[in-house]
């Protein structure tokens, strides 16, 4: 499998131009430690706290990257886009900096919080039914009537090259580490991760942490063929979309490792997070704490970089599980 | 009323001293803010989240303070206190630093997350009725038989010293501030807050935000006189304890003001702490921003400093308001 045009352009100093071009929006996002985390572990975790980034998300770097790399001809057509939440108001939020137009194609069951702050960042909502198909169709149909330019939330070089800004800054803070870990679902975020992380680091570990209950990726790099999800459950509601083409080629070349985790694993790591770290996380983000927890003896005592997606959650829906089944 | 000693010897010099002493343990905790819920309230709010100190709670200043303050033949002899929770974590923590022995009387009821913390720390609990009259009666008992030296949780002229740090870290950061916002339940943080701010600021307002279930501090203002608590009725576990003397005394000299919030107020504080700043509190902290909620026209426009104190909160008790309640 081989990585297509405009992928294929996607190296590190994609990562720099885009961290370039969003410094002047996005937040430079805090790296939190943890002693008592790491003991439990036996391994040195870095946390990138994209919960603090804008909208509270990683997908502001990329919607960022993506709407300022268009030309003004281009811009001024407004973009498109299907997404469940984060990036749907990350595209809001950057088509409103740059003072053009965005729509929305979302599902009608998107969790209410993620609506309402798409609504308050001037984005034109469009609801359709919860499936891929549906998705897709609207945003046809949105675009055909508009000609709004499409930005998909990760099968896209400009949302890849922002995503990977996240990595990007982490190892220039903290230098050197042995493996990074960050969620997956399309793979946008991990997409750019790697390529950023493999960039400075030669011999790093990418890590994609994937809910069993979505388990696409894992059994994608198993067979060596794209896999999609027939049906999900998982109560990570931001990893639920299946890998695109373009990242799993990425992944591939970066010999990305997918680790599976339970949501009880989830839970678990998200309840650490919220009672070590002192910070509001979302269940998809859990994941790649969970992964680590999971599998101590490939973390033990390595520095190892955790990216923190994103704290968009849902409290009403949070229900804790016992603080001991770590 | 006057200030007796060595309260009366309380001024910014020594503040400025604790933050010396305890600045190789204690944390420089950032200040947050939020575009959105300064745009909501009309004001500039700068949050110093202590949530982020050591143990969890601003109370490791002033352990600290009050620890490294002892000469070595006081400190050979240990320390004791009695406390619900984060003061107890706090000296344990001191302690441990400073190598002696701590012995902490605790009500049996105290919240589990705040236990355990305790006993990681290596302190030696000692479990009584949750009355005063039980606390200071066991405590002097454990004096008795150990020579500890008391270490009060807030009428202590180091603890309050230490307690300041927090509000002088805050002031040298942003600059001047109009006002200044702190939980109040003995008093400790917010005589140590008034010490430093009218020290820095000489007409900075100086507000106590106070539970409405355990309002002891709005009615001894009112009266003039100091007022206990016959009874507490309130989820702000750690604001239920009675103002101290010495910690009225000075409060008073700073002309501070208390505000009383309904535990309905704190809810949607916390909860618009959680989904906006994107960090975890306790919600004996939210009462701060309650209280700004509550007065919009006294803080319209102004520059607000909030002392967010603690982020110990049992996850499994809290239940969310509904959003729209603020």
């Amino acid at each position: 499998m081989s990585i297509a045009a405009p992928f294929a352009d996607l190296t590190l100093d994609a990562i720099w131009r885009a961290a370039e071009r969003i410094a002047p929006y996005a937040h430079r996002t805090p790296v939190l430690r943890s002693h008592s985390i790491d003991a439990q572990i036996g391994a040195q975790l870095y946390f990138k706290c994209e919960n603090f980034q804008r909208i509270g998300a990683f997908k502001f770097r990329g919607a960022c990257n993506a709407v300022f790399a268009l030309s003004d001809v281009e811009a001024a057509r407004g973009v498109a886009t299907h997404s469940s939440g984060n990036h749907a108001a990350a595209l809001a939020l950057a088509a409103r900096l740059r003072g053009i137009a965005a729509h929305v194609v979302m599902p009608h069951n998107t969790i209410r919080v993620k609506i309402d702050s798409v609504r308050r960042l001037g984005a034109t909502l469009i609801f359709c039914e919860a499936t891929q198909a549906a998705r897709t169709q609207t945003l046809a149909e949105v675009i055909d009537a508009t000609g709004a330019v499409e930005i998909h939330p990760f099968a896209h070089p400009q949302v890849i090259a922002g995503q990977g800004t996240a990595a990007l800054e982490l190892l220039r803070e903290v230098g050197r580490l042995d493996a990074l870990v960050a969620p997956i679902s399309g793979g946008g975020l991990l997409a750019g991760t790697a390529i950023a992380a493999r960039g400075l680091c030669a011999d790093i570990d990418i890590v994609g942490a994937e809910p069993s209950g979505a388990d696409d990726a894992a059994r994608s790099f198993a067979s060596g063929v794209l896999q999609g999800n027939t049906h999900t459950d998982t109560i990570s509601d931001g990893l639920r979309a299946d890998l695109g083409a373009p990242n799993f080629a990425i992944l591939r070349a970066a010999h990305t490792r997918i680790l599976t985790v339970t949501d009880a694993q989830t839970l678990s790591a998200l309840r650490l997070i919220y009672e070590r770290l002192k910070i509001v996380v979302e269940p998809s983000c859990a994941t790649a704490l969970a992964a680590i927890t999971k599998h101590p003896t490939f973390f033990a005592a390595r520095r190892v970089g955790v990216i923190l997606s994103g704290g968009n959650v849902d409290l009403d829906s949070l229900r804790w599980p016992e603080p001991s089944s770590l």
